[in-house]
């Protein structure tokens, strides 16, 4: 059994540790750690069997059980805890983004090197049943060599103004999972992108100095032309598919639906509309993704989304904002020398 | 040129006049008949390039340029036409049903004896795109042996209560042609039926003693369990489709639609409604039927619907009847002695 | 936390040990009891938390505790273990069927009179999203009046020779569950049932006195005409589908998948097969139940499948067996006298 | 009736002839002219009740008898003889590209001032009923203000490489349907147009100085953001889809296919391919055009697609061109001053 610390008791920490504790079964949650820890959060602990409930989460970087730590704090905290947690020889899972600047995260690898640690990225999608189907197709030459990808992500509401003012804007804030997806896809890294956006739903977002909508279109190093597009609001709720198309046929996947309930009215023929969020949408590759990160542990294998995919997100996000902001095509190159990574 | 003439210039006769003109290359509407001939019919003829009305359909018959006759009359007189116009050596498309009383057809099986003529019979949905793709995979053994047929046939709206009155019942205006269909779908006949069936929809269909929802079991001679499902209005439309499930497979088909547009709104995803009823969804088989009627008589083929397969699903018919009058599974060969066909 | 004890470590007996420990927040298992109990049973209950594992199930009727057994050793131990479990004042969730005979159930709900405790029968598919969608329709009239209700049934594989002879063969064994879904989808009983069945996979089904395809029609309390279709081996895999058509208009389901993704190559355009039989297909259903039962007993409130939902497919089923042997219609009262139930 | 001539007798003048003698009942083809008459377009002309067929095309604007005229002859003809047929008082259907270049359409254009005679340009997908359903719902207000458009357009094959070396370019030739259709269904302008394209299918059309692949962003006017990919050969046939996505919901598109028919067996669940090409998917869209262009002339209506819609898409056709050649963003207004136009 893995013992992991939870950092951070927001939404995505309490769902990964609920997740630990019914879904993971070679893993067990020994600590949590927050610093507005409430009765209720303990309380809610304790009823998962957790009795270790902390304000500060170094007690979890000093407990010699503990061989994990998954970090669910808020994003400017990702980096400094990683680079701590590493120091202290922990296994890291950390949400995403790593950070929002390119230093930082370069930072946390400059941490990891010589160290015989997991770190793993919290892009969850990679391990979703539709996704997966299509990454497995594509791998296995089904398609043959891919040429066109096409992902569209849609969130049922935008955030609340406060969160998207802090949220490092649109791109790498949602598009960050679709740039992770893209290069997950078609197993390739992207070259150069452009982007058009425009604020379409609300202008307060558009005050914020963000955009709701996008469209965004790549090339990818295995000559794939790749084209994202994000909208804060489809009012037909989560809207999350992908499409590549090769040389030998094309792979889709669809939205998934509460069930497969069809109504046949006087008004047409009715279906479910997609499954309502993330984490309807997605709760079985939260599960997957914590299953394999302990496993990577366990079996000492590389973890399926390192570090080095966390960045190359973040990167692509940087050169979206670029090429939105200058109305431009721009390489991935620009944004970081070769050198460095 | 197969020079035709059209005995009936009501809707049907109509629609088949008009596909001659327009859709079928070899053959040519010579004259049309109808004992209610009005000026409105003369003009729309003329418009087709028909100059020849009639009231009296004899005078068709005497016509020895027209080679072939269409029946569209009321369904009392398509058998004793049908006789006269095989005495006067023309080739007949009847609609079907060819007559409610199996005496009548026989008569004109008598009538087509020793006689090089065609006689074609109207079901026309076996010259549907989607059951013809269900009859093709079971004809190339696609779907192994098959083991079960399930046909659903739903209008969109109950016929008038004075139509419902003379139809003949359900079974031998509605279902025949499911019947028809369950023949040919498995290229096999019906052995015994079993009919459950009620008056849910329009009690004044239960005064006229007919029912207007129906499920019908029977059996195949190749061994096929087959169901068909009637009703007289699905408000959602017209609903045709077809299942062969067998020993490798399933075939099945859907209903054709106005279009593939979906809508995803707040209130579901929406397709459309099927076509609307027969002439809409039928439409290109109606074309096709007639075609390979005239094919059959320029090359001297056999025809692909014969008069027994208009006795047939008359057979069936009567057997549905019997069957629900007096609640008990009946074999189609308690309808008519084996020695008779 | 109610604590439960298992009666019967095989398959379904593990599923649902499985499923109380990871998916039942308010339940733990107490105990588990087999005769065959074996050191692997053991360390896997171990391995779950479950420290008692008897071979005798009396011990757990013994341990005041225990709270609830859930029955899930061969069938013809379901009704006298049933009624030890009441005397010992447990609850009791048992598998189906409850038992091959009527006298035996009615014995159990004799047992059950006076005592204020739970009986639920494991009609899991009850809980399934699809199925639940159906019902939820037809209760609140967005379908209007049922009219047509089918349901198709069909499982990937026949099971070994050796099973089908102590099934209670196909009706009992196999359509049970379509009986009760019947029963459930339009809430209503079924008065009438007519079967055509037949051997047309494995000989050896046959001479083993059952039948391997079956067409059924009901007719149900409240005018639905109903019709399940069943086959014991479609090669596409397990085939649960269900459509009930109403004056409103109509509701269907179609198969779970286990990914939406679609290939278009040069063959045609190709989905996955649906989920490959009901441990995969009716997960989720198999935790609802439990979870539902826990429910029941903790707030006293009535189980979702009772034991005379139980009592009521036996009934059917053996109407099934009468129709199929006798070749014709069956009158569920023909069963069994009103006056018994 | 309004009398056509028509002028080219290759592949597209026979479909439009052959449509207008069965499909238009208001016009006739008086008269067939082509450079290259043969005896076999002779025969087939009479065949069809058309006893003038000319090598010159003059003739037929020589014929006072003669209405309008279907231009359907070599690209590089269709704008001189557009201004001779002008200048000759005939109505012009114009097959598209008007011209690969803007000057010559600018003269088409002068030619019509103060003629009191339509023109209209042969984009017929605008009449398919899939793409009508989604600017019906645009227009309606059904899906709010249009957020996002995606038009996928892909070839089953791509054409030979002698006709790719005069086709004008993939934008001209294959996109300059879908600029067209991306203007109709939101019924709004390009104003910026990005394209990333390759050569990732045959290495001749690269070598011919063409691209087979293509994804092309587009803003609108309206503030739409569009995309269009574009591939010359999807093994899989003709896939021709739309989705527009707006502030009330979204409306997409799917490929008709030959028909409904799904197969389940061993290997998936496999349906039809799309229709093979544009021949077979827009068969209807074609007989619709030209009976709008014939109610155009007979009411003097407004003809549904202009010259200047004909105009508009060559201009997003060069941008597109400018575009891949220089690597940036272009804005439609680069290739044409306003003024102009």
């Amino acid at each position: 059994m893995v013992k992991i610390g939870i950092i951070g008791a927001g939404k995505i920490g309490k769902l990964h540790t609920e997740n630990i504790c019914y879904n993971v079964p070679k893993a067990e949650v020994a600590a949590i750690a927050d610093p507005f820890m409430t009765d209720e959060i303990i309380s809610w602990a304790n009823g998962l069997g957790i009795t270790q409930c902390y304000k500060d989460y170094k007690k979890i970087l000093e407990d010699p059980e503990i061989e994990a730590v998954m970090i669910c704090s808020s994003t400017n905290t990702h980096a400094p805890i990683s680079i701590e947690a590493i120091k202290a020889s922990k296994h890291v899972f950390c949400e995403k983004p790593v950070d929002l600047e390119l230093e930082k995260i370069l930072e946390v690898i400059s941490a990891m090197e010589g160290k015989n640690l997991k770190y793993q990225v919290g892009f969850n999608r990679r391990f979703d049943h539709n996704f997966k189907s299509i990454r497995t197709a594509v791998e296995s030459g089904k398609i043959g060599d891919p040429h066109i990808l096409k992902i569209t992500s849609r969130d049922p509401a935008a955030p609340p103004i406060e969160y998207v003012k802090v949220s490092g804007g649109l791109f790498l804030d949602m598009t960050i999972h679709d740039f992770d997806m893209a290069r997950y896809l078609v197993n390739s890294d992207v070259t150069e992108i452009f982007v058009q956006a425009d604020v379409l739903i609300n202008e307060e977002i558009g005050k914020a100095g963000d955009v709701d909508t996008a469209l965004i279109s790549m090339k990818m190093e295995n000559g794939t032309l790749a084209v994202i597009d994000n909208s804060r609001r489809a009012v037909y709720g989560y809207d999350q598919r992908a499409e590549v198309f090769g040389s030998k046929g094309m792979i889709a996947t669809s939205n998934d639906l509460p069930s497969t309930a069809v109504f046949s009215g006087e008004d047409g023929v009715t279906g479910e509309k997609p499954l309502y969020f993330f984490l309807e949408r997605y709760m079985n590759s939260f599960k997957e993704e914590i299953n394999e990160f302990v496993n990577s542990i366990i079996n000492d294998t590389p973890v399926p989304v390192s570090v080095h995919d966390g960045l190359k997100s973040v990167m692509i996000g940087l050169a979206a904002k670029k090429s939105y902001k200058e109305g431009r095509p721009v390489k991935i190159s620009e944004i970081i020398s070769n050198e460095v990574i």
